[in-house]
């Protein structure tokens, strides 16, 4: 399998981190979508988006849950990383849930503040998104186990989502997580000790 | 059941759409996600997004492919809008995949356009995102089922997200799809035909 896309994304990291947790040998290939790269993306992903999984059999999937989908359906029981029904199941894909408003609206925080030239920045969205992605820090932190990984000694796909995205905020927007948090950078150092997650670091 | 957010969302629409389809009763409360209705809605879901399914049990469910999991897990199986495994499930979730980005680019270029401000309009972002847009219709297109719905005589969840992209799309950026797209076009027309679809237009 050919995974593109940079462990930059908290998306494509997720999606690493979901395939190493598995025991699962894949290539990568760290597309950026911006610049020369985003022409090549695009013929394997048209639509110009990471994380794209290239399977054995040659299909391309695209969208972190579609992908994920695969990856819990042909995984051996033993190895998925999601409960399969009732309320544990419920509950950790809220986590996920959660993990990825941060992650989209981090990400769109980069696009205003990083990307857009100054001149075309908007104050009320910067301070919206910025809302969103404080709101969603607060809730994962009320949440984040205080030892362990939530369901046991061992990394769930909750983990894997709330991990990615708590580390993409550290590496690319640092002032937002520089205080507080305690709960969730510890379980991001309990995580970031094994190899699955130092493996594909931003 | 509760169902938070305005039908003009694609991603709210899917929601109605997919507990019409399977039969399911739910009580609408169209909030708007700016204006007022922002701070409400965030009692509901505190980071402020829709859709957002309140259960009867009175949790709050955040995030479609979380919501669409719970309401595939909770139906009986031939309630189901999904295949249960194979290659017939990765087919529909590559379906219901490329109607994410188209959703998702739409909505982004309906905020960049009609929300921000002129002054802070960026037009590489814009044709950036139209790009995608373009892209995700002309694969959507390509795929779209001649006649029925692609399973069969009866919409899928496939079906639910496509034609809530779509038909988003034809709503609020009439332009982009004004020439082509014969087969969305039709498939649109079919499903709009049924209750599941007509009763909650945008």
């Amino acid at each position: 399998m050919i995974l593109h896309g940079r462990f930059l994304s908290p998306f494509v990291r997720r999606v690493a981190i979901w395939m190493s947790l598995q025991g699962r040998a894949f290539e990568h290939r760290p597309l950026m979508v911006t610049g020369p790269d985003f022409e090549t993306l695009k013929t394997i992903n048209p639509m110009g988006r990471v994380p794209a999984l290239t399977l054995d059999d040659g299909t391309t999937l695209v969208e972190t849950f579609a992908i994920v989908d695969w990856l819990e359906e042909t995984a051996a029981p033993e190895q998925r990383l999601l409960p399969p029904s009732g309320e544990a199941r419920r509950g950790a894909l809220q986590a996920v849930a959660c993990a990825n408003t941060l992650a989209e609206k981090a990400v769109a925080l980069v696009y205003e503040t990083v990307r857009r030239p100054e001149a075309y920045h908007w104050a009320d969205w910067i301070a919206r998104v910025q809302s969103q992605v404080a709101t969603s820090l607060d809730l994962l932190e009320a949440h984040a186990p205080e030892t362990g990984f939530g369901g046991g000694d061992q990394p769930t796909g909750a983990t894997a989502a709330v991990v990615a995205g708590f580390d993409f905020v550290g590496h690319a927007l640092p002032h937002l997580v520089a205080e507080g948090y305690p709960r969730l950078k510890a379980l991001s150092e309990r995580a970031n000790a094994l190899p699955a997650f130092s493996a594909n670091k931003p």
